[in-house]
């Protein structure tokens, strides 16, 4: 019987749990979101680490994400910005679990210029993650943005995150694929359409633009030939444009930005980003997820 | 046997019939919109009239909206913009059906200064209408607005249709009502926290704040108290204030507004604009969509 610890992402669709062996991603085993098991969380985590527990007990379980949600398995609270990784570490839930020590890491908590509050869960892990992998990011001003369902812009100053702001852009996309009358399509087959639909969203996203240039989805396909597959990729182009001009603009910040996550998405906004003159790396978002776990090997399991 | 004639609006969502005798409306029928019906308009149509053909054939028939689209009853094509109402009345299709006189008037096409093209099929009989009822309209510079499912902003000018554009506001409330994480309820059931969260939707609005100000319909909720009811106003505030704003922001135009539509989602714009400083005024749709069709009398069946 070997020694190990593990450490898992759990998120609204998916639970990702690693096996660290000897400092080393051993095994990997994915189970149901969040929002599919709710408060039925810990049946769901026994099934799917159950293969591990049969080979004996982990010495920890280290757990980030929605699974600390009110709705999630033991709710863990948010830590207030600004926060550093300290701060957000003394934050977690712990607890017994059948003789192991399990940890909920905490989600963060802001509030804006504007007065609206914000919140997080799971994407502050990957940030510090992030400040531990790459001290750099660890010293002067940081835009880090977590592309996804609902995108989190964050800002860093020196290795704090002092305030981010959720734009649930990927779920107004996926609602107006999905649902209105703006696209007659849910999945681009024509890759070279969608393409330039994509940029010509993009052209015509701006600070103010989105109310007056989602019709031309239609308007476009009815009056200048462009197609179905064009309608997909413009949307996209201009919601994403759009998102990025005008949270840049309230921010009121021209720093390059970071962007963690899936490689697709974090492209696509990488090319949002140029076309308005900001540069953009990107990094792997499971890696930085496990170095906030405490990990900071290989993820290929 | 009373000579008669038919005039109707025959829009996406729902088919009014109205009977016109010696000058008055002597009755009148629904049936299906188009969108229901499509390409079987026909049987449709006839299936609505029957009672009153049973009686006798009319003089003539005269429709407008969705009735005249490509995937309607019979094309009808769009007069391009700057137009009067004598080139749109000229545009209509014509034929005859089963003896009777019938037209199905034409719709609007136009382009923006941003290249992106428009259309609007059965507004633009509600906007000569008013204009054919209130000859103040006729002369000047008006911004008219028809707010609905794809809200139409025009500008008139000396009694033409310079230009216009389509925003889709209600289309985008009704998915994140129905369908997003954002709201958690599709129906408000208290209405004084309703209309508090319209009032706060509006406060947050502005020029390039709907990406940034969506996720507050959620952040709200957790974090500072606010009800479901409350939600589903805010978001309709936020929706409304920001299409206001950044539509008249693009248009530079500053005139009051003219409201052309139903009185709640009328009251609803009056609020909005009220709240940037516009004043407005709001007038009967249906009876601007049958002057538009020739009669301006009584509209009450």
């Amino acid at each position: 019987m070997t020694d190990y610890a593990v450490i898992g992402d759990w998120g609204t669709s998916r639970l990702r749990l690693f096996r660290v062996e000897n400092g080393v991603v051993a095994a990997r085993r994915d189970g149901p979101g969040i929002g599919a098991v709710g408060r039925a969380a810990e049946g769901a985590f026994v099934e799917t680490i159950a293969p591990w527990l049969e080979q004996g007990a982990p010495e920890s379980i280290t757990l980030c994400g929605m699974v600390g949600a009110r709705d999630g398995w033991v709710e863990a609270p948010y830590a207030d910005c600004p926060a550093d990784a300290a701060a957000w570490r003394k934050a977690a839930v712990r607890f017994d679990w059948r003789g192991v020590p399990l940890a909920i890491m905490a989600g963060l908590a802001c509030e804006g210029a504007d007065g609206i509050p914000d919140v997080m869960r799971g994407e502050e892990t990957q940030i510090f993650g992030a400040i531990d992998r790459d001290p750099a990011l660890g010293q002067g001003r940081h835009l880090i943005v977590l592309p996804g369902t609902h995108n989190k812009w964050s800002l860093v100053e020196d290795g704090r995150i002092v305030a981010f702001r959720t734009v649930p852009t990927g779920e107004l996309f996926a609602l107006l694929r999905d649902h209105s009358t703006l696209s007659p399509k849910v999945e681009a087959t024509d890759a070279t359409e969608e393409a330039a639909g994509f940029a010509e969203g993009l052209e015509k996203a701006g600070v103010g633009k989105l109310s007056q240039s989602l019709f031309a989805a239609r308007a476009m396909r009815l009056r200048a030939g462009r197609s179905a597959d064009w309608a997909l990729g413009y949307l996209s182009g201009l919601l994403i444009g759009c998102e990025v001009a005008e949270v840049r603009s309230s921010l009121g910040e021209d720093a390059d930005v970071l962007l963690i996550g899936d490689k697709r998405l974090s492209a696509r906004y990488a090319q949002a980003l140029e076309a308005q003159g900001v540069g953009s790396t990107a990094i792997d978002g499971d890696a930085c997820a496990l170095a906030g776990l405490g990990y900071f090997g290989d993820v290929t399991a």
